[in-house]
């Protein structure tokens, strides 16, 4: 999307303002809620032992409070990841940010994957909470990355999300533009696609959203916003 | 502890043998099962979602299944960390290494820190189970890392452990001899202690072992097995 066509309040509105460090103060999480309350960004994303102190920042700021299941590896089971879901939103929250079983799809067990999903995604939609699918792209190939989005799609999860930000032991590990196109094209123009993981500048936001990116998910929401008001691109 | 003190029997009693990737296939774990199972380690350590397959490629073995909780980041709450924990041992772990929450002892909660640990504890306890609790020493200070081992000890928890072996952000991000000494000391010789990450030989985990190390847990079993059989350290 060229600039021009974007407005701050545009921008703000597709940006998940996040802090998933493990270490950090309460300060930390004050400091983010107040950000996003004033920037007006779509939602905060916090670990779920942070849901509860979010949900009262942020009261009656029309911000929603996002969180994680399965965070950062994907490998507790789909009754945990549901359990989790089902806690953050009795807790505040409307958005679950899940990671799937990347094992479980690289064995080619789709119907384990799917049905984790749905686990999740049911939980949520019942409570009127968004269900995200971290598929952790830089693990997969193309293949597997077409798949993971398919198994999201059919098991009714509401975004298909690139990154957790914390994989190790391969180059790239955020979000790519070459990612977030094949699943914008895999899953078609109504479900969510989130580009998360590495995304600090203005021109990397806007990429992502040219590329078919609905949401951003980052930690540097702020200085994009500055940018874009700057009229830096 | 010199290495002419040590057999191949007794080191192979202290190893956890360790499979957390994200990644990986089926033959992984059946590796690290039928290693575990030829060298007798004390246990294999593994995703909750291996636990299962694990029980079963272990059965009568005599080698314990280990797996993680609130893994790596320590952020979910104590409510999902003892959920975690009870699912685990159901379906046959003997051990659960959890992580405690960082960002809670960072800020001086000690009672959060251990009625967290208290309540994975006694999930554990009473199913015959044993409690580790990582500590994550690499974001701590040392006054941190002795109020952890000491909220783990009260909370009746079987062992401390150093790292999970996924931080990021700092230099030194496993397990070091200063830490293991300073965990044993502050714990007493009655607790556990558990070296883990980074542990890729023989002399490694001799000095962990001198440091005061009960327990260590690698990737590299065999290759340490390898060389005490090789006489080289």
């Amino acid at each position: 999307m060229p600039k021009q066509l974007i407005t701050p309040q545009k921008l703000a509105a597709m940006i998940d303002h996040t802090f998933l460090k493990p270490t950090g103060t309460p300060a930390d999480i004050e400091r983010l809620c107040a950000e996003a309350r004033e920037h007006r960004f779509f939602a905060v994303c916090v670990h779920p032992s942070e849901v509860r102190r979010s949900v009262e920042l942020l009261r009656d700021s029309g911000v929603a409070v996002a969180t994680v299941a399965g965070f950062p590896l994907g490998q507790s089971t789909g009754a945990m990841k549901t359990a989790e879901a089902r806690e953050a939103i009795a807790l505040g929250a409307r958005e679950v940010d899940m990671v799937l079983n990347i094992r479980a799809l690289a064995r080619g067990d789709l119907a384990y994957v799917e049905s984790e999903i749905r686990a999740v995604a049911d939980a949520c939609r019942s409570a009127g909470a968004l269900c995200k699918v971290i598929i952790e792209a830089c693990y997969l190939d193309d293949a597997m990355k077409r798949s993971a989005c398919l198994a999201a799609k059919n098991a009714g999860a509401h975004f298909v999300k690139t990154s957790t930000g914390f994989a190790t032991g391969v180059s790239v590990t955020g979000a790519t533009v070459a990612d977030v196109r094949l699943m914008r094209l895999t899953v078609g123009p109504d479900m969510g696609v989130k580009a998360a993981g590495g995304i600090r500048s203005l021109a990397t936001a806007l990429a992502m959203i040219d590329a078919g990116a609905s949401r951003i998910g980052t930690s540097a929401g702020v200085e994009i916003m500055r940018e874009l008001e700057r009229g830096v691109a």
